[in-house]
């Protein structure tokens, strides 16, 4: 009883107002604070920034506590992939690192905390669900688009190492080679280079451009008519069969009044 | 009442198509203006831009003093922010500029004398309007945008502004070199640089491509279906409706013409 | 009566399927030639190529003369654009030309008489007659778009001009620049450039690629929407509505069956 | 019979469920020593890779045996465009070549094995079967490109090729530069360059640009368009179709009653 007493009493913390705006302050901070570290600042700020990183980490720690205890069902608590993400970037957080190779992931995990933004705001999180929930979708394009670019970048390599061994050394350049062209980035360079060579490799990079850019144009039209599909048809037509319930419900009733005057018609005929 | 006839007045010459007209002309004459100021002129004709800005600047502040007195209750004329714009833009006009600093200052308002073009065709003032309201619908995935470019922006300066200080210096030169990759303008260059030192710095590129241009597209796909919903879904369903509410009143008028007869014959077999 | 058989002749000349195959082959022969002249031809051929533009001219000419004479009313012929445009390029094509400057006309009529390819082909001049009926409706968003360009362009020559006196020079150069900068081509070369000077400029760069990236975006949704709308709303809920009638007019018909019985019923009961 | 038990002990092997797990990992398997194959490998492994590459042809000419054998009607196999595709590449993939210019196409057929992925996975065969069922739909737009581009490059040449051989040199070359300045690839490098000879040919590079980007903008909507029209349409009218048929069976069955009620009504009172 004292227990759950407590545990009530975490909840209505976490489900205060005051509590989440002060977290998403801290939030904010924390990414201020991994903003001003880029920056070159003097010794001595350097040293108010750890102290804050410090501080930042033990709320964060003490917000984390606040949610785990709040929760009724402990396990539910690490079932939200959120939870999860919160944890181990405090945890690691936590972690005291001296050695240059963890630093790097010490000072990554800080900069990760800017994504607890997502995590605390339902909006962003509904967003993110939804971007991440139209990806599957895209599954079969994104494989047919590999195959394309893994046989160009097979043909390319083959053919273009010998040309310039920077661009098309192996499969894997070549295919960061074709993503180059595909964003049109100066890709004319790439192509002049090779024509010198085979006069005829435009028709290697026309091609190119055209199947992605074609397949590309098709996964976007794909995703624009499925998003119209699922929300505007739905409701398009809920609305006409509301309306139209209401009129069929008024014809039912008035039909019935007529059944029922000719059963009493028919029972005083009697 | 002498004070409502001069009020009267000046909302005739106020909604008169001659007077409309000519300070459309004058707009565009104050554009051309600000366009010759910017070739190299003959000193002459440098005199007479000078006396023509004058000349324009007394005709807005007329057609402002017009418009006010036109206006039957003074406060709504400042509650349109059209009106508020041009007031200030014609009264910054007015103030006379010696100092340098200032003078700037006097130049841009008379370059944004061409806005005035907005606010006096109806139709332009509608469509930035609807432009406007579009926009806070935006508001998260623009937040979500901004999160991502902070995030690998801070990891851009952490580990790269050691490479080249112009690009990654800091994590504000770091934002405008992500939007540069992000438009895909000389990104390769960027990329093959840091892939001298870190040379899976690929991946951390790709996938902010990836990222942002998946982000960028849901974007413009939610804003297609919103618009589409808002405008069609009514639309088609309107007609539908309209059709079958006429169907459904001549049925209903059957039905109650077949209740009136069972009536009169319950009435009769009594 | 025999002009008039002499016209039903032309006219049969000019529906023979035949006839059409063979102007349509010319077009593209035309084509060819022009294609060729481009080329380092030996002067042999180039004699040939020009007996060939004079016979293509002749064929063009007697073309023009038939599909006049089939016309049954001559002044209709002239009322329909792609007759006078066809009538005019080969006018101008006969036009023999020594001076240099209008050796230039002569060569230039030659190549647009490809654009006859669009004038022949029934599938390609409604194609083009849609894309140019599409145009109007975009006229305010191009005049906002060439308002923001104006506003920005003279911005940029008061501010930038002495940095750069050959991309912000005056306004008409400032203009191509930003259009340049709004392809994204080489952006950044033009921002970096300014922000040595102006180190805030990239507010500048940053919000004209916002708003005209964003009414170029509202245009082309604006477009889609209206195609939309116009194709799609009406076939769908046609289909609905005929199904509705069908299921109406059978329960009115059950409807009047009810009454009629009704009727000889009351009668039978007097 | 003998023959036929063959044959369905053949469909048999075709149908199991490991068979084809067993050829997709050979065809990954076949894709991946393609890639491996474009690296710097020490001698020994090149010649392993060599093993490979046969006991992989002997793999696919197996499993085209079987699938041949499985089919019923030995005509059919061939009427299937895949079937046909994956005998072609095994069948050249066995021809021995020692020849350079034939070794070349042996290396391209072996890269060409990764398209079996498209022919082996359904759902990949449908994408690219609605990918191709879309191009002839674009038909007529890419003639209308094909002709503005032809006419630019023959204005192209014609007038620039004194200034850049290179790429205006002859209508080929000036259509390939087109299409670099339709991608916005360092198109300003292009037009400054004729800009110095030329001082108006930005109207050639504008107009250019906004032809194409404008029949391209109408394509993509147009098949946008024909796509939701398809798809949606239906949907949503049928949805509400379903709906309203059975609403409609609700009322006919309860007018039925009527007429029954009211034919007993009626004898009664005979």
């Amino acid at each position: 009883m004292s227990y759950q007493s407590i545990e009530h009493k975490f909840e209505k913390i976490r489900s205060n107002k005051i509590f989440e705006t002060f977290v998403v302050a801290i939030i904010i901070f924390s990414a201020l604070v991994v903003g001003v570290k880029t920056y070159d600042i003097p010794p001595r700020l350097e040293q108010l920034v750890l102290v804050l990183d410090w501080l930042i980490t033990a709320i964060f720690l003490l917000e984390i506590c606040i949610r785990f205890l709040a929760e009724q069902n402990k396990r539910d608590f690490f079932k939200n992939g959120w939870n999860v993400f919160d944890t181990v970037i405090v945890l690691v957080s936590i972690v005291p690192v001296d050695n240059s190779d963890l630093a790097v992931i010490g000072r990554l995990v800080r900069i990760f905390r800017v994504l607890r933004m997502v995590s605390i705001i339902p909006e962003l999180r509904v967003l993110l669900n939804s971007l991440l929930k139209a990806l599957p979708q895209l599954g079969y394009v994104m494989l047919l688009l590999f195959i394309i670019f893994y046989i160009y970048a097979a043909i390319g390599s083959t053919f273009f190492s010998s040309i310039n061994e920077e661009l098309w050394g192996d499969i894997a350049l070549s295919m960061l080679t074709l993503f180059r062209v595909m964003t049109f980035e100066d890709w004319t360079d790439v192509m002049y280079e090779t024509m010198r060579v085979y006069g005829l490799s435009w028709i290697y990079y026309l091609s190119f451009i055209f199947f992605t850019a074609f397949a590309f144009l098709n996964m976007v039209i794909g995703i624009v008519v499925s998003a119209l599909e699922k929300e505007q048809g739905m409701l398009a037509s809920a609305e006409v069969i509301d309306e139209q319930d209401a009129q069929h419900r008024e014809l039912l009733r008035e039909l019935r009044e007529v059944k029922a005057a000719l059963a009493r018609l028919s029972e005083n005929n009697r």
